[in-house]
């Protein structure tokens, strides 16, 4: 980046908002997907004007641009693949309202899942979408992404719950969409088109969310079973007895075993499956739920393994649940998490098909996931400086997304497509569909400024 | 139309499919909106292929496709304002697959939102959005306009149902968006794009509704006020109490009047205002859900005047407070029935306001609607052979508008903008979120083929 550039940047954010050494630049090189691309400068926007400025000075200059929120994305969004500027939103971290009448969050894109969660709690409120990672991530990328969670099965995703966005789009013009109103079908629904955008459309600076009156009991517990499909049986019979747990979620026996690695005691060891389950409302129906749930696991050949006795027991099965991801982190020198998402009904065909493909290419690949909602994760646990387990692991990946989108499941359920996934593209999509996902872009973003290389395979389909 | 073209159609759909007659043209002149155009023809078409052809020929001949439920749309979106041919899904009702499995239906747009209801219910399943046509408006339709309803406040709108399309684009082009698939963040969520596009952007061929297993138990009770206020009060302790009711359905004096003058014994005669509420859940949590609304009802002044005893006698507070529009109709020679939305914390202001308008222009001014959401439909009775009357309610429409907008509202929560607010929409809308959505009706539709005239402002404002 030449000098010139640098200054007038600095201009807007101020010396201290930007980070151009190379030790800098570095901390900004992964995400939580396993690529890797380093920006020519990291900026720290503070405040819509600042976003505004940028991006009008990038569209002049032809610098593409990179929002990141803490970089927990699993599909490589927050990367810089074509260099340019990251836009690192950690000074735009603010709860600018919590609203109990009209029980609505307006936050600033940099707030941290659990501050949200926290701040909504200590009104009686309760904010769901509940990414694994909502410890670290941010509101800003949940809304990338459209990121999921757990409770996504009784309460919906990140989308479900975005009422308004402000938003900057190419050249530094300012969007806002949606507003305060629970109801609202004056145009467009813009919103729900920049939710899940992963950035390519608009860089979002304002968000209005939704919230809940927090229900008033929870019951959390785990169930354990002697293999996956049993588990999966157990899931599928919820629809029929009417119970729509808050969540459902499942954990192969590599999943277990790893997460007693890391911290023991708190899954059924030696299990083939797992099964955490929450369901809430008032006491009585709360209670009356689980015990539901209780029997349809029995039925299935399942057991309860613990049922958590309070709070922080039921916090503790859910940092178990969380640890999932990390534990398969330390099994092998990589792995590689998808995200396929499939049709309820086709879990135990799903979970099925990965056996085979781990089988054939002589892989372990984990499973855990929202089963409920038939987004499974299957952790391929591998090692990128082995060639030949790389080609095995790239040629099991290609065959998941084959056997999902086979069953009429689709590439990603609540992890976005990215870099990762951006080449695979196609299978899952009607190309009508694919190429009217194209004129959008080019409507938006017709110079490709916004987060370049993502989503969309490249159009020489190399 | 020319001889030539209409054999063309003729070939495409039947003879039994067109109609040209002026005496049949006439049927297809209104809708429930109170505006009129007459179509240069209407087709029936049977099936997917034959809506490609119409499309392809009407590109080719630059004659303007509006397609149409059952026409009870609030807004006009049915109307062929510029003549051309008239899309009337009367031969695509059929319900293709209800799976509960997966808990979805797939439909052709024409089902009815009732029969889509009753084969759900008949698998145990739930199919929530239910407009107060809902005894003959058409799926179709309903995705058209994302319409609401009662249940929109614990349950949400059509587009919160709808998990994947099959429509097709101006000139004839086949697009699928989504699937069957509970998450699925592949790409831009066209989906949601569709969804209330009031069919400006593609015409709808198929349906794919995610459905909720049946809540267990209802509990359905009629309260009354003295006033408006008193029941908006009520409404606006919800939140606090921690109750999400199913519904919570407001109707001021006037409404109850002509209800009962209608269907007698229904409402509370004289009352100020009546709420609606319903609760739903396992037994027990239904019990203590009325309980507490019954209690907060009482705070602000409120009585129960009756709790329905059973199915037969909930349907008879729900047929009395679907009564309310026709019989508003019954009560003036014209009624002009808005459709503000505005943040749930400010019903009290928005009937206040209504109130204020009403007396300033020395109009009646009925109001009703779903008080939790913020949505209120404000009826304005009035007669369109008295020009100063009209006057009169034209200015009434603008004020009622600009008060929504004012305190944060907008122009339509569920009916739409179609022809009869198109004027108004700059007045909701962020010019630069207008410039987008005329930035995407252009690329999807160039020739301005689908449904023109509806939703957009005329560009030169006219």
């Amino acid at each position: 980046m030449n000098r010139k550039l640098r200054r007038r940047i600095e201009k807007i954010v101020g010396r201290d908002g930007c980070e151009t050494a190379p030790e800098d630049l570095a901390c900004y090189r992964y995400d939580a997907a396993d690529e890797a691309a380093v920006p020519d400068m990291v900026v720290h926007p503070q405040g819509s004007d600042q976003v505004a400025a940028l991006l009008e000075l990038a569209s002049e200059a032809g610098l593409a641009v990179v929002p990141r929120g803490a970089g927990t994305g699993l599909s490589g969004g927050s990367l810089a693949l074509e260099g340019g500027l990251v836009l690192a939103f950690d000074r735009m971290n603010r709860i600018l309202e919590i609203d109990t009448g009209d029980m609505l969050a307006v936050v600033e894109p940099g707030v941290v899942n659990r501050e949200l969660r926290r701040a909504a709690s200590a009104s009686g409120l309760f904010y769901p979408p509940d990414p694994s990672s909502l410890n670290v991530c941010t509101l800003g990328g949940n809304v990338a992404e459209n990121a999921g969670g757990p409770y996504g099965t009784k309460y919906g995703v990140t989308g479900d719950y975005v009422l308004g966005l402000e938003a900057f789009l190419a050249g530094g013009r300012r969007l806002e969409t949606g507003g305060r109103n629970r109801r609202d079908v004056a145009g467009y629904d813009l919103t729900s088109l920049l939710v899940g955008s992963e950035g390519t459309l608009a860089v979002v600076t304002r968000i209005t969310l939704k919230l809940l009156p927090a229900p008033r009991s929870r019951r959390t517990a785990l169930f354990s079973f002697s293999d996956v499909r049993a588990a999966a049986d157990a899931v599928s019979a919820l629809p029929g007895s009417g119970v729509v747990p808050a969540a459902a979620e499942l954990m192969d026996a590599t999943c277990i075993d790893c997460v007693e690695k890391y911290r023991f005691g708190l899954l059924p060891a030696g299990a083939g499956a797992a099964l955490l389950v929450e369901v809430d409302g008032d006491e009585r129906s709360a209670d009356s739920q689980l015990a539901l749930v209780r029997e349809l696991c029995r039925e299935a050949g399942g057991n309860m393994f613990r049922e958590a006795a309070g709070e922080d027991e039921a916090e503790a099965a859910w940092e178990a649940r969380r640890a999932v991801s990390p534990a398969l982190g330390r099994a092998a020198p990589d792995k590689i998490g998808e995200d396929v998402s499939v049709p309820p009904s086709q879990v135990a065909s799903m979970v099925g098909e990965v056996r085979e493909i781990a089988a054939r290419h002589g892989l372990t690949i984990a499973v855990f996931g929202h089963a409920a909602d038939g987004n499974l994760h299957p952790n391929i646990l591998t090692d990128r400086r082995d060639p030949d387990l790389m080609r095995r692991t790239e040629a099991a990946v290609a065959e998941l997304f084959a056997a999902a989108v086979e069953m009429g499941g689709t590439l990603s359920g609540e992890h976005g497509i990215g870099t990762t996934k951006a080449r695979f593209l196609e299978t899952a999509l009607q190309d009508e569909a694919l190429a009217t996902m194209r004129a959008i872009k080019q409507s938006f973003d017709p110079e490709g400024i916004l987060n370049p290389g993502k989503m969309f395979p490249s159009p020489l389909g190399a």
